[in-house]
């Protein structure tokens, strides 16, 4: 049994959580910019970074000090990136010490994340007042807080948790998320963090994490571009009471799927948080020789900008779908390829035997005037499948994104 | 000595064009849409195709028909792409037939390209009507009305031409190229067709074009999209006199340089003229380990949404220029780079050892206003350098693809 339930990483046991603002970013808005995320005992951690060579300074520290597997603790800010900027990792160990002070722990136990604008020292003070509030604030419900904190150019907070059992034990996992698209005024970044009460080894819980990320938050996309910040770190605590997963088997395959369960959640959620975005596209390609290509064609698919503003124009452009299978770099036939667009308002075949299937351009665009917008693709030459998700490209993703700083 | 004169596909000495109305659009238009460029003799030819393996059916017959290294002709169409349609092939090859018979020449040595909606049948009726008039409108000066027939989106049609010398031999070469943005209702396509007098063997034509391209027209992007029927031909007809180029050497490197010197010029102008554009954005990288490195690090910055929305916004995120040259697809160190925004307005260092380089946000807007950017990357590991060039990102792509078709 596994259900979906209320929270996000203060859902599991043992986790408390809060955000407060300190005033990081150099504006007046009382936006929540500071946040906490603090387990009552020693955890399991992994993480999983940018690709990009330009590296923020956090993920520098972080990844030294989960080297070992443990983690206790996350401090992350928004506002600021603490990239490409003077002192920056002097600065990330300096915010883990201060996290562990508050909360009593080693710096070296410590997750360090940042996100906003890069090229900008940070400046201590913000966090010096801010420290004490937001460890009073720690609590067991704050969740939300937190993922509050973390958010940049989001609309909404996002979170998400799943209750499921090892054995008889019950088990929890919950998770935030923030920001896919890129920030005015400099990139922003997407973070996300989980937690869990269940037990599982640091070796465990890194190959579960980097599994599931390619079937999750790799297959998104909001413009294509990766930030020099994301991150995305789960800390397991162990205080379900379940025996320690330490291999693969049955438990494993059970917390992958509530992994993925709340991971794949999340990431539809950014995706339609998209800067700018108005609309979700997920696209699904069955028929695949093998599982990276079909992952491959249908996160090009949902990267095309051409499909993108067809998608904003609710126009049925399978042309374009067509064309952005056509250019992705795997080894495929294109020569039986079919398209269907579906969405809660009904469902077109555009395209069968990669050519036009003929369709009523008013059924397709009626379909496409909803909110959330499937593009299955079969290519008939296996029975590999994978999804990505995207978001239509709008007028105001180019507002957002060609303002001045200010 | 190498000089740039007015001209396009005629400016080589017996090449004929002409362009004309035969009603290929659906559309209640008198755009031209059909284009002949005929050579008074046997050419050496050669051609290099679009990458994606949804390519249109006139790319297959232009392949096997100049698979010999010899054409005489080109018959090209707009309007439709002949592409994810039924029987595109015979049509293709029906048109290679109709040039042919139009001006004495055997169908295997036709160049066909077409570009246009993709998934719609080809219709023989407007080319049974069109062939006598552009047959019959053929000239030495020709050039621009075939210009004009292949446009689809582009605002302005583009041609660029260069005199040069081969020992005494005064020898000319010149060029027409259409649209690198993408098309509504569908895709359309990059076209370019480049005529000589200069004697070259096929091997030799086919090695400049190949290496040419990674340089010219393959280093622009509008908006990421590998079209389906992307083309460029060059046809070489040795009226100039001069002894066959059949190695490499003096006159190869000649020869190869009024290529280079025409190619780029009509790069620019696809990138300046890309979808909705507002500016030209050149990216010049310097400093690299290897030549193919510089030319994907600049290809990334100019095929940034981000960048190419804060060009638009004229705001000099160098931020966003560092995140785009981070996730190039390449081996190098990014802990050194420096970059110059500069335009005729002047030039602001903002970025240096790959931090901010202070400089006032209002001298960058004033180099930002001007229609020509150019971005220096110093990468300070090596001695290799390249060019990209693309467009910012505007209102105006988005409404032009986001549009319903119709």
């Amino acid at each position: 049994m596994m259900k979906y339930i209320d929270g996000g990483v203060c859902a599991a046991k043992g986790f408390k959580a809060a955000g407060v603002h300190c005033g990081i970013r150099n504006k007046n808005t009382d936006k929540k910019d500071l946040a906490l995320i603090v387990s009552d005992t020693m955890c399991s951690a992994a993480a999983v970074y940018t690709k990009n060579k330009v590296k923020g300074a956090p993920i520098t520290v972080t990844k030294s000090n989960i080297a070992d597997g443990k983690a206790i603790a996350v401090i992350v800010n928004s506002g600021n990136a603490n990239t490409c900027a003077p002192g920056g990792v002097e600065m990330a160990e300096w915010m883990c010490q201060l996290a562990a002070d508050a909360i009593g722990a080693q710096a070296e136990d410590i997750i360090v994340c940042s996100t906003g604008v890069i090229g900008e020292p940070l400046d201590k003070e913000p966090f010096k007042q801010g420290i004490g509030p937001v460890t009073a604030a720690l609590s067991y419900e704050g969740g939300t807080m937190a993922a509050e904190a973390i958010m940049t150019t989001d609309t909404v907070s996002k979170e998400c948790a799943v209750e499921f059992k090892l054995g008889n034990t019950v088990c929890r996992l919950g998770a935030t998320a923030k920001g896919s698209g890129m920030i005015n005024p400099n990139m922003a970044t997407m973070l996300s963090f989980i937690t869990t009460d269940a037990a599982i080894s640091p070796e465990m819980l890194r190959k579960a994490l980097s599994e599931d990320i390619k079937d999750t938050y790799n297959q998104i996309s909001v413009d294509g571009d990766t930030s020099t910040n994301d991150t995305v770190a789960i800390m397991a605590n162990g205080l379900a009471g379940n025996p320690e997963i330490t291999e693969e088997g049955e438990d494993f395959f059970i917390f992958r799927q509530a992994l993925n369960a709340v991971t794949t959640v999340l990431a539809k959620k950014l995706a339609s948080d998209g800067e700018g975005a108005s609309k979700l596209i997920e696209c699904i390609v069955s028929g695949a020789a093998d599982k990276d290509t079909a992952r491959k064609i249908s996160k090009s698919v949902i990267s095309s900008d051409l499909l993108k503003a067809a998608m904003f124009g609710e126009d049925a452009n399978w042309g374009r779908v067509l064309c952005a299978i056509g250019y992705t770099d795997a080894d495929f036939d294109a020569d039986d390829i079919q398209v269907i667009m579906s969405s809660e308002k009904g469902s077109v075949k555009v395209c069968e035997h990669s050519a036009l299937s003929p369709y009523s351009e008013e059924e397709a665009s009626v379909v496409l005037s909803a909110k959330e917008i499937q593009i299955a693709v079969d290519m008939n030459q296996g029975s590999e499948t994978a999804a990505a998700w995207g978001c239509d490209l709008t007028y105001d993703y180019v507002q957002i994104n060609g303002d001045y700083r200010s």
